[in-house]
């Protein structure tokens, strides 16, 4: 046995060594698979915290390696998996393609014969244990109570004649910002971490990914998209809802009838050996068939223009997809679904769930009521 | 001219993509730089946005060469790339040492030459502008800020016969986690994102990166390391004070006053043309002197075995490094400076400050009081 796979990254925002190793380590370290074993070579910083928590089978300290390199004249973290993996007498590599071509090229010029995963590095991350399945349950029911504390401050305020109020404060008229501040102090308050989280009213909502700064306008649409990570974990939540403060015209309520019925086309195809790329087409079919279709408007984007969905997991967009790419849907896969309808005149409607894939259908993870209006 | 240098990445997470395009992007898109001009290729999601308000000469709907690509039977973004380079007649590539090996060889493969920077893709990045220098500045002080939360409440503690107790709510211990949620909230409420703020106590805080899980206990070090990231630039704050609730012994008392001034030393290095690796043996050598020397006693790391200080800009760990490793300090520089030391039967110490190189000395960003107890 003269092969080996190898990781180098952190494991705060590389999914696959978080896998491999279970601890969240903020620099950079080397993980390696030899014979079926995981090895981690860890920094005096964090070897013992490593030794102590880590996932993997054993956390060494990263020294012997490090000298070893430096007698060859050699540096950094390729350099010190090299040592370690010459002293195993191996010679040939699996990385993942996400690997730093930087590292890939300095092992090939020690020759090392190294080639890139294709497709997932653990094609197993994508179907989700039990015990994965409840950090994410876990995870949307948190992003849930989240958009409850959005819906009460919403209620909470009153429709001036410029803007919608907070009550007692007289004058001071609601941003984006202020949605916002209530939804990610409650999930930091809980142990989540927010990620860019939209608020976005009106025509900011017809750009998909505007988080939204300005304003929030009575009987406009106000799009919530709510993506926290449990800093336990690593778990993502995924969720979003639709709203309008006051009262919504009938064009607009056309758009989000018109949004939840494409999500409950979507919801009720998810299953195990599905593909994705149907479930996406349906949406895009009934939106055509209702009027609502996709088009560029002087340059300007409209109608239905991402995907449906992706995976969740320790990655907030990770494989599955259910898009313009074919990709089979199997049991115990963690998925959104997640249409939208953008059109600047009209504002932005999106409405997205979190569900597990069953074989003959799906598990909703969010379970939270779809209403258009806040009065 | 037929050479180009490419970027593949997000710019959440990827600084010198954030840095190339100063927007925010959570998914991985496409720049290249073409006769000093820097485009973008955006998804039909993001290139609205990215028209408004990126710093890129040109932002493009990716669509046109997605198509070209299809028609070739290739997929992903190093395909997409590849037909817009080909366009424009390009066969030599430079790339980030970070950039996907599996991109890269996928590039290879279609005939590009293509090879990674030797050290940094944008040099200049560690040296910040006037700009830079007040994003970082208003970072630290929201850093700032939010220690002095975390001061406040622990003032208000009282010490209890078990634990310290919160006034007002008789029989419950404080936790390291409650008086993170303190620091996290306030900095999540004034536009700061927080990692994982480290609130460790006694033991806890011998393991430098252990971000603290038990009770705070009265007379014993509280470390509290607070690196959060400004949400609308993307440049981070960092910052650590070491406390103790109630009394601290001689020995802990010791072990702060040593630390203090190991800082001191540092702080008092920092200018233009310096080596990092001096300061970082003036620190080491000056502890060893004071009886803290650094070793590994039954497997467990002892005294100071961590960097002086790290560069900190769109990453919260970036170049220049103050540590074992020569590295010549440059006037513009933005480092921490952060010695500690750690025994399992004393605890943590640790003081870190924000410091702009200059070309004399350093101008403290963080200046803030060092003081060990709270009563």
């Amino acid at each position: 046995m003269s092969s080996a796979r190898l990781i180098i990254a952190d494991s705060e925002h590389n999914a696959d060594m978080l896998y491999a190793c279970g601890l969240f380590v903020p620099d950079p370290f080397i993980a390696v698979e030899l014979n079926g074993q995981w090895h981690g070579l860890f920094s005096p910083l964090e070897v013992g915290r490593a030794q102590k928590k880590s996932a993997l089978d054993q956390a060494h300290l990263d020294s012997p390696w490090r000298t070893l390199a430096e007698n060859k004249n050699r540096n950094g973290l390729a350099a010190i998996a090299a040592s370690f993996l010459e002293e195993h007498k191996i010679k040939t590599l699996q990385v993942p393609a996400q690997f730093p071509f930087g590292y890939a090229e300095q092992l090939r010029g020690w020759g090392f014969e190294i080639t890139p995963a294709d497709g997932a590095f653990f094609p197993d991350r994508a179907v989700k244990s039990e015990y994965e399945i409840r950090c994410l349950a876990k995870a949307e029911q948190l992003t849930r109570k989240s958009m409850q504390q959005a819906e009460i401050y919403l209620a909470d305020c009153s429709v001036g004649n410029d803007g919608i109020l907070r009550d007692g404060e007289i004058g001071k008229k609601v941003k984006s910002a202020d949605v916002r501040r209530v939804i990610e102090t409650f999930l930091i308050q809980h142990g989540a971490m927010p990620a860019h989280t939209i608020v976005a009213c009106g025509r900011e909502g017809a750009d998909p990914h505007n988080v939204g700064h300005g304003f929030i306008r009575a009987n406009q649409t106000i799009i919530i998209d709510i993506f926290p990570r449990l800093l336990a974990t690593g778990y993502w939540g995924d969720m979003t809802r639709t709203y309008v403060k006051g009262k919504a015209s009938p064009e607009i309520r056309k758009l989000y009838n018109t949004v939840r019925s494409g999500q409950d086309i979507g919801l009720s195809m998810v299953a195990n050996g599905m593909d994705g790329i149907n479930i996406h087409k349906a949406i895009t079919e009934y939106f055509d068939q209702q009027g609502f279709p996709t088009k560029n408007i002087r340059g300007k984007q409209t109608g239905f223009f991402h995907g449906t969905g992706h995976g969740v997991g320790l990655e907030i967009h990770e494989a599955p997809g259910i898009s313009t790419k074919s990709d089979i849907l199997k049991t115990g896969q963690v998925v959104t679904v997640e249409p939208g309808l953008y059109y600047p005149s009209l504002g932005g409607v999106r409405l997205e769930d979190m569900v597990v894939v069953r074989e003959n259908g799906c598990d909703n993870l969010t379970r939270h009521k779809r209403q258009l209006e806040i009065e």
